[in-house]
This record gives structure tokens, C-alpha cells and sequence, in this order.
């Protein structure tokens, strides 16, 4: 009975929050899948807006000037190039990522492994590409290339029932605790940052950091 | 010309910006002398008051519950094992640190070896062995473990003079743009944090990250 239980603990999806428009998303979602893999785990993708979130905690972690500054110029470029990334920030950014957040939403109820492609490739759009993360067309496009119908993808931007999802998913954000992107879950234990991956990975192959 | 000027470079010390009440001050500062080291530099160690610089820059990067709670209990205590040591949270944390960061710069200008020995001795016992950052005798204590003359190191703490002297590093702090703790300069680049001692190493052993 608790074999079964840990067994089934053991084989259940890391949860990976993000919002399309934070670098630390993008860092973190370049390697999710492999860290996962190696400890025989898939991962649950959750794209959420980070706005929503910072609403209700009251501001954003970058709240002054000077971190901002050093966080943007500096931290953002060197921790990419840590894992071979040359990151291009997106045109306007920041800017809301309600497109990508959407269509990932009308792809994944029907397939989730084709909503986590469509992750990956809509974040090499943004940050590897420099495309704006608010750019329905940009958005469209992603899924276009992955095979997918545009003209489905486009109107799945202003679905009443899609809108209502992503909705329903901020709000879930919120309700688990989530203060930041990327924000991972291993069996319910939270890690905040691109910067904590090694602990996902230790968590993962020991069951405890 | 040039080259006797980049090997004068290559020798200077990396400024290393903590405050003994911080633990990834305290995580940082169990390394850092180690990761110099290795590049065959030498570590300048200039405590401050964080206090200071959040009344300065606003507030405390803790803006908010959801944040303070996993930081103090959850990525504080996993970043620590992640090094190898079991962090014991200071008695009556957080509290200001002036009673070991003045003993510290009255040692300094005499034997800044014997003030880096007694920063590590300081950070030992108050996020080793929990000792109260806020209290004279604990730090007096520390420097008479080291053979230091425990009258002397308990008037320093009232030093005219000393309490100056922090004074004027904390304004020196706040004028280089520090905003947090650990903050470490690699000839002028700066770093934040004791997640980011892997790109110092870097940025050390090739120049950039």
C-alpha cells in the first residue's frame, strides 16, 4: 500500500509556473525538461501572467532602480550565458504575455506535450529572437510553424472560454503561493528561480535538498 | 604599459560587501576566500549595516509574506546544505549586526588577515551556532577567541571614531550601489548573492562570464 503510494508519488509531473515574458522563464524552461527526464518525471507546463500575481502581492521584485538595473543589464545576460544562452530582449518588453498564454491554453486540454513544444518555441520567439511577447501575430505565428491552424490559434486569442482559463489559472497561481517566475513544484515542495535548478535536480534524485 | 597595468589589475582584490546578519552573507563568506584563491587574489571584506541601505533604497527585498516565508524557510536552510553547512538562525534574527561589523573595522586597519579571521569567526557563531548578531558580548567574545584583548575589542564598540568609520562604509556602500547581501565587485563588475559565486569564479578565470 505505501509502495503503491510512493510509487505513484514518484512518477508524478514537476510542476513548472512561468510567465512568456520573464528571462528567468525562459533560462529555466531551456533545461526543465532534461532535468526532469533524468529523474524519470515529465513536466506539467503552467504559463501564467506575472501581473496578476504581482497585483495581489502587492509589487514586483524589482523594486527599485538599482536592482532593476543590475537584474536587467547584467544578471539576466551573464546567467543566460551560464547555459549557453545568448538571450535578445523581446521588442517592448516588459510587456504583457496574454497571446502565447492564451493559445498555449486552447492547445494544451487536447495535448499537453504539443502545448509544452509550443512553450519552448514561443520563448526561443521572445527571447532568443527578440519578438514582443504582447504581439498576437508574433504568437500565431509560433503555432503555425509547429503545425497548427492559424486561423484556430488567432481566434483562440479572444475565446470567452480560453480568456476564462488563463484566468482560472492566475488565480490557481495565486492560491498556491506563487510569488515569482520560473516557480517550480516537486511534490508540492516550492523553488523560485532559474537559479535553483541544481535543487530541483538534488530533490529529484535524493528526495530531499 | 598596458600589460603592466592589466597585471596590476589581475592582482586586485575582490570586494567582498556582507552584513553578519545575512545568510547568504554567511553562505557566501564560508567560500569566497576559497574562490579567490584559486584565481590568486585576495579578498577585501567590508561589512555593513543593511539597514542602512533599505532605508536608502526603500525597502527590504522581503517585500511581501509569501516571499519572506520561503526564503527564511526554505532557500536559506536548502542553499546552506547545498554547501555543506547546517545554518542554526541567529537568537532574536533578524537584528542589526553593529557590535561585530564596528569590532571588525577596529581590527581592520591594523591587520585586515586578523579582520577577515574574525568576519569567518563572527559568521560561525551567529549562523552555525545561533549566537545574537545584536549582542556586544557575543562579538567581544569572538575576538577574544582569536587572542584579541577583550576590553579593547568591547571599547572599540563604542569608539567614537569606529562607529565613524562604519558610518562612512555605509554611506561608501550605498554610494557603489550595493543593495543587498553578499554583493562582491570583480574589478568594478558587479554580483549579488551567494547563488552567483559560480559566475564570480567564472568572470575570475576568464574575465567575463
Amino acid at each position: 500500500m505505501v509502495a503503491g503510494k510512493e510509487l505513484k508519488k514518484m512518477s508524478e509531473p514537476i510542476d513548472f509556473y512561468f510567465d512568456f515574458s520573464s528571462p528567468y522563464g525562459f533560462i529555466a524552461a531551456m533545461q526543465i525538461e532534461r532535468v526532469a527526464a533524468r529523474a524519470n518525471r515529465t513536466v506539467r507546463w503552467r504559463p501564467f501572467l506575472l501581473g496578476a500575481v504581482f497585483k495581489k502581492v502587492g509589487q514586483s521584485p524589482l523594486e527599485h532602480d538599482l536592482k532593476r538595473e543590475y537584474i536587467n543589464k547584467l544578471d539576466v545576460f551573464r546567467s543566460a550565458r551560464m547555459r549557453g544562452l545568448v538571450i535578445k530582449t523581446p521588442r517592448g518588453w516588459p510587456e504583457h504575455s496574454i497571446p502565447p498564454a492564451r493559445i498555449f491554453y486552447w492547445i494544451e486540454p487536447r495535448d499537453p506535450a504539443e502545448a509544452a513544444r509550443y512553450a519552448h518555441a514561443a520563448y526561443t520567439a521572445y527571447w532568443i529572437d527578440g519578438n514582443s511577447t504582447a504581439d498576437a501575430d508574433i504568437a500565431v505565428d509560433v503555432a503555425a510553424r509547429l503545425g497548427l491552424d492559424r486561423a484556430q490559434a488567432a481566434a483562440a486569442i479572444q475565446a470567452p472560454a480560453i480568456k476564462q482559463r488563463l484566468v482560472e489559472e492566475n488565480e490557481a497561481v495565486i492560491a498556491r503561493g506563487v510569488f515569482g517566475s520560473p516557480f517550480i513544484f516537486v511534490d508540492g515542495e516550492p523553488f523560485w528561480g532559474s537559479d535553483r535548478l541544481d535543487q530541483v535536480a538534488i530533490r529529484l534524485e535524493k528526495g530531499s535538498v
